[in-house]
């Protein structure tokens, strides 16, 4: 059997501000860090032990991972950095306090764009400063391949490569396979893996900073599913 | 021009103990904490924009680079960690005083362990719980590839592969790579490249936490060597 655990990083603190985060590259809160070490000790205590992990391009899930490596005593795992595993892109509206956005918009509106499956929020103009190619980060990349903004349907497209290409094939060397990331593109990770609905997907909600383990056959079928707690 | 910048890991835990690391995973101190953060700003000070990091398999040298690519906020940068680039091992001098190493043996005999190129200090026994064959991080490697004890010849042999097929080549697509390790395997390094002899390389210290800046030309030729300051 393969295991494959997910960990969705901890608070930042941009929850704290409550502010749309998307790909705005904020911190960990105090709280995050102490939520990505606990995780840590969850997975070690489990008897799990990772051999190879991925996170994003965005330091409060590469954080979460490198202070959860840390309490493993495994920092000397590979790990693959990734922007397909970034949260999902949240267009115009990153950055932008959330009560305040649906103040302006209506809290329906901001619902659709919160919990629909394949309505985007507005897009980015390609001049905006919060758009990605304009980062150094992501320079090595063409334009055309960066998002302006993404449904949760977008974010499930652009995750499905790294699964297919990265993740799945680590599987096939290691036994246990780590990922560190974020609740929309680990929602896009369960979706594939589970075959969930839109429906199904859209209403499952992925706590922060508890490890979520799917034992897999060598098939990559999934045959269990649990939360460590 | 290509840039590569080497960094020896700030103060650990054993450093304050007076205590033969080698490949003992110890832990950073707060002031090597520090010393990382530091050298992480004067790097982003200097305009330097590293593109692909290396690192050692031991954890001072991991935690070093983190905290430097988290001043440098290029935490989302590639990192490829390699056990050739871990500290000189130091077999069965591990783990010892260095004081009572010294009236065991006698001043002049831990001397020439410490300062020779080519002498090694007594050898681990294969069954000895400091020998890296049996620690899990160490287990895909096949137990002949494994040192146990190395003097500072063995160390540059070690170091060698690294530089060849994974540093060189980097420098080759990248502009400018970072390596954090240890003084021993960036010993190594800077004998390679600048053409170090024996005597040469033993009688150079590299400070711990200053960024050591390699200037090179497209054939990796070394046209300028200074430390960041």
């Amino acid at each position: 059997m393969k295991n494959l655990i997910l960990l969705r990083h901890g608070q930042s603190e941009w929850n704290l501000e409550n502010r749309f985060t998307g790909w705005t590259d904020v911190e960990l809160s105090p709280k995050g860090r102490e939520e990505a070490r606990h995780a840590g000790e969850l997975i070690a205590a489990s008897g799990l032990k990772p051999r190879y992990c991925f996170t994003s391009y965005l330091r409060r899930a590469i954080q979460t991972l490198d202070i959860a490596l840390d309490a493993m005593d495994r920092m000397w795992l590979p790990v693959v950095k990734d922007w397909h595993l970034n949260e999902r892109h949240y267009g115009a509206l990153q950055g932008l306090n959330k009560a305040a956005t649906a103040e302006k918009y209506g809290d329906e509106q901001v619902h659709i764009w919160r919990r629909s499956y394949d309505v985007a929020p507005p897009a980015l103009q390609a001049d905006d400063e919060r758009f990605p190619g304009i980062e150094e980060r992501y320079a090595l990349l063409g334009k055309d391949s960066l998002p302006l903004t993404e449904s949760l349907k977008d974010t499930v497209a652009r995750v499905k490569p790294c699964w297919e290409e990265l993740i799945a094939p680590a599987l096939g060397l290691y036994d246990t396979v780590f990922v560190a990331a974020h609740g929309n593109s680990l929602r896009a990770l369960v979706m594939m893996l589970l075959g969930k609905t839109p429906e199904e997907i859209v209403a499952e909600e992925i706590p922060t900073g508890v490890p979520r383990v799917l034992e897999l056959t060598g098939r990559l079928e999934v045959k269990s599913d649990r939360y460590l707690k």
